[in-house]
């Protein structure tokens, strides 16, 4: 089904293969700036189908869908890594600009081929070793005295396809059961964690790149709840190696579109603050969500800009601080209904942006953000307090610190 | 027509009645909230519904195709105030939720009406009168001395149902004309211009107010080509008296959504500023196209969320200065493609803001505007002339002050 009859009229057309809400948000942008964009989604009502005038109702892992749903586009992207990259070859044989190119994405795809290609780079990564075998874990295992994660190679995410085995007996069993169901692995060294920081760039295919200042985000189990723009209380040093990092990942991986490279803020031998890679994603990202709201240029205009390879927009924070927070699924939906619950907020805080997906509640699922930028003198600390408790509020129907309006 | 068969569970469902840029944004606001919205549009290509999910073809004269657009809505509103009173008065009768009513709309269709009401309220209007004879404006032209400005009370905007005669012998053929025509007159005393101004604020049918920063607007040819946010080197007791005259007839006229108040900037007998009422708008209006990127709330999910009767959000600007300038179709559309015109406003400003309608060129049609937020320390002169370049570029294709990349 292509319900697009009607495109702006001579608006390059972009393809956006996927249906959540960075497609959605992506698909937003896009008409701001009067372009077209068609997605491929799933299911009528998935998250970016609901809110676009031009939908494909198909597979990302069906060819022929692929393939018509990036018919006459003048560029072909994605909200996620998974398109399997022999169709995209084919799109690009047959002469579409697709952006990210797999030769870049592979870096995305598969957590081992970055981890190499990063390495030869010289680029900060922890030890890793491929895992073929019960025998490859014991060793890493004794090497590393237990500080292992294991992961997936391929499809994990939200903490998914990620491992923290506490013996050998573990880790081996984890191991022979993996293989055995075809799980490609890898092993890498835990990290003492300080924190964990994203940094984010936007680069053309001619090769012009802008960057983001970086963030802190903050995982549970696994899942981004919020980040803070720019990263508070942290060396500037740091920040820098960061962001130079980011461009120089995304310059030589030659990725096109957003790149967010997940970092971990830990400490060397001699206890000096230093960054080490954890994961790439090549697309906007949750720890950009906040560039909506706190900054000139968003990540997802700055996507399509960059896939487009149109010159770049500034990426000025608008205010001293932006927190993002996410709204994610509780274990049981409060009876009070989400529109009732963002009254409520709103009631609170006029200042939060509140961003829905349109999506049904599900456990963890992300379902939507809030975004706060910091009013004159206001802190870090206070702000982030704040952009919590709403998302908090948005998620459970109660103020976590027992507010009472 | 109707495409939406897939809207966000649970999410409130907002109808949109109108097809032009304003109801576009409605509806982008709508979707950043997860809410649902159906547009009423005359084509498909139409600037709303080439963007929307949910579109009803059809026509804001027939009374089928409003009740159509109509069902099941939370809440009803517009992007213009020239449905028929008769059919919104039939859907409240029917139980929906229609915003703002035909009571306060009337001060928007019919200036004669709004002149007379706001006199009342003691608001600052011109000496006016009803015009239904020649001899009338005779009349008129003798007591103002010859500053004379003609109104049709019904439909005009953008320039268009306003004159200005020179001599009583103009005035009266026009005047012959008109009415031979039956278009319904009036006639207010031209002032002495210092600049235009306009006050908005959002209204919940509960009575909630909230308002932004004044603006001063520049219009070319009756058309708005540039609004300054706040309105620059303007005494404070202006903006201050401003604004509480848009909350005052808000709240007199019972307006909900938005209302836009353009006023006249004048000096009185003695040489002191003042203001005098120009139009109202009761939807989102081209003079706060700057909330968009300059103001934690923009006007366009104020809007919703009033019709909606919701929370209002802060209206604080996130910079100094925000400009909006418009982008207006020129006499010709030149050779170069919008999309490279883009591409060459990008490079040289990239803080610039372009919001497009998907609109095709037609000389002097809004086909687009460009915001700008000042950078810190920049003046709101060195603002309007960055924008202004911007704007003048997607125009015509060229640099009005020369520049060579």
């Amino acid at each position: 089904m292509s319900r697009g009859s009607a495109h702006a009229p001579g608006a390059p057309l972009v393809t956006i293969i996927g249906d959540g809400q960075l497609a959605r948000m992506m698909q937003h942008a896009a008409v701001e700036l009067g372009l077209s964009a068609r997605v491929l989604a799933s299911t009528p009502d998935a998250s970016a189908a609901q809110v676009s005038a031009d939908v494909v109702l198909g597979d990302y892992t069906n060819r022929d869908h692929v393939q018509e749903v990036s018919r006459d586009a003048a560029a072909v992207t994605f909200d996620h890594e998974h398109v399997p990259n022999e169709f995209l070859d084919d799109l690009i044989n047959a002469g579409l600009n697709v952006q990210p190119q797999p030769s870049a994405l592979i870096h995305a795809q598969d957590k081992l081929v970055m981890r190499k290609k990063l390495r030869e780079l010289g680029a900060p990564v922890p030890p890793f070793l491929e895992i073929t075998s019960a025998q490859d874990i014991e060793g890493f295992f004794e090497a590393t005295k237990g500080a292992v994660c294991l992961k997936a190679r391929r499809g994990g995410y939200d903490g998914k396809g990620v491992w923290f085995p506490e013996t050998v007996a573990e880790a081996k069993d984890l191991v022979t059961d993996l293989l055995a169901k075809d799980v490609p692995l890898m092993a890498e060294m835990k990290v003492q964690l300080v924190r964990e920081l994203s940094a984010m760039v936007a680069r053309t295919p001619g090769g012009k790149i802008a960057s983001w200042p970086v963030v802190e985000s903050v995982q549970e189990n696994g899942i981004c709840v919020e980040a803070v723009a720019p990263a508070p209380e942290t060396e500037s040093a740091i920040l820098h190696e960061a962001e130079e990092l980011a461009r120089m990942v995304a310059r030589e991986l030659g990725v096109t579109g957003v790149l967010a490279v997940e970092l971990f803020e830990t400490v060397d031998e001699v206890g000096q603050p230093t960054i080490i890679v954890n994961e790439l994603a090549m697309r906007p990202h949750n720890t950009g969500h906040w560039t909506q709201d706190g900054c000139v240029t968003s990540q997802f205009e700055q996507h399509l800009r960059a896939v487009l390879d149109r010159p770049l927009g500034r990426t000025t924070p608008l205010a001293e601080y932006t927190v993002m927070a996410n709204v994610l699924g509780g274990e049981h939906d409060p009876q009070m209904p989400m529109r009732q619950r963002m009254d409520v907020v709103w009631a609170r805080f006029p200042q939060a942006k509140i961003h829905m997906y349109g999506k049904d509640w599900r456990p963890h699922r992300k379902i939507g953000h809030v975004n706060m930028t910091s009013a004159p003198g206001q802190t870090a600390t206070e702000l982030r307090r704040e952009a919590r408790l709403a998302a908090q509020f948005l998620v459970s129907a109660q103020w976590a610190d027992g507010w009472v309006a």
